[in-house]
C-alpha cells in the first residue's frame, strides 16, 4: 500500500537555500497518487458535518474541489487581493517577509454555516489562520482544517491550536 | 433543469470598461452548480480516450481536478513562469498587452500520451494554444480542448481550428 510520501518529490534548497520543498505535482500526475490524496483527505473528514469548503489559491483548489464535488458541498475560493470580481471581505496576515491580504466573496458564506478549510500544505499556519478569521468574520464556523502535507518544524498546529487540524502526511522538518 | 448560465453572475466593466465578466465563483459556491459544471464537462468527454488532463493556473485546476479524479487520469498543472519547482518546458504567447510564459514539468507528459486540456474559459484561445504547443513539444497529442464558458466574440475556435474544441456554455459577446 503506497502512501503520499511515495509520490512526493522533495527538492533541496527550493525556493530558497535551506528549504526542502515537497512537490505535490508529482503526486497528482500519477492517477493513483491523485486518488490517494483525495481519498485520504476525505477519510479525515469522516463524521464531520459541514456545508462549505474554503480552498486557498491556487493548490488548495486542487485538493478542495474534488472533495466538495464528491460530498455535495459549496466551494469557496480564498484568493490573493484583487483576484475576485465581486464585493469581498479581506484579512491581512504576516509572511516571512512583509504582509499579504487574502479575500473571499462577501456573499460566499452564510452566518451559521460549518466550514472546512483545505489546502495542500500546513507550514507556519499563517494562511489557514487568516482564512479562519475570514470565515468567522462572515459569521460562519471553522469545524476542521485539513492539509495534505504538514511541515511539523514550522509549528502550524501551535498557531492553529483553537481549531481541529488534521494532515495526511507529516514531515519533521521545515 | 438549470443550466450553467443560471449560476453565473455577469459583472459589467470588469476587469476593464467594456468587458462583461462571467464569474464562475457563483457557480461553484452552489453545490448543484459545481456538480452541474463537472458533470457537463464529463459529458463532453464521453467516448474520448485520453491519459492525462492539463489544467492551467488557477481556475483550470477547479474544473480539471475532479474530472481527472473521477476518471482515473493523470493531472498536469500548466503554470505561469517560475511557479513549478522542477525542470520545465515553456511556451511564450501573446496577451492583449505584452507577452506571457506558461510552463509544464518536463516529465509531466510522456510521448504518445493522449491529452485533454480543461480550463474555465475560452476567450481568444491564446492560453489553450500555448498549452497545446507544450503538449506537442512533449511528444504527446491534444485530443480535446474543453472550457466551461466560451466567449464567441473573441473567436477562440478560429485560433484553435486544428483542435477538437467543446464548451459547456457559450456567450455571443466578449
Amino acid at each position: 500500500m503506497k502512501t503520499i510520501d511515495d509520490y512526493i518529490i522533495s527538492i533541496p534548497d527550493y525556493p530558497q537555500k535551506g528549504v526542502l520543498f515537497r512537490d505535490i505535482t508529482s503526486v497528482i500526475q500519477h492517477p493513483d497518487g491523485l486518488k490517494l490524496a483525495i481519498d485520504e483527505i476525505e477519510k479525515l473528514l469522516e463524521g464531520v458535518e459541514y456545508d462549505a469548503i474554503v480552498a486557498p489559491e491556487s493548490r488548495g483548489f486542487i485538493f478542495g474541489t474534488p472533495v466538495a464535488y464528491n460530498n455535495g458541498k459549496s466551494l469557496v475560493l480564498a484568493r490573493k487581493k484583487g483576484k475576485l470580481p465581486r464585493k469581498t471581505i479581506m484579512q491581512e496576515y504576516d509572511l516571512e517577509y512583509g504582509r499579504a491580504i487574502i479575500e473571499i466573496h462577501a456573499d460566499a458564506l452564510k452566518p451559521g454555516q460549518k466550514v472546512v478549510i483545505i489546502d495542500d500544505l500546513m507550514a507556519t499556519g499563517g494562511t489557514f489562520e487568516a482564512i479562519a478569521k475570514l470565515v468567522e468574520k462572515a459569521g460562519a464556523e471553522v469545524v476542521k482544517i485539513v492539509a495534505l502535507i504538514e511541515l511539523k518544524g514550522l509549528k502550524g498546529r501551535q498557531k492553529l491550536e483553537k481549531y481541529d487540524v488534521a494532515c495526511v502526511q507529516a514531515y519533521e522538518g521545515k
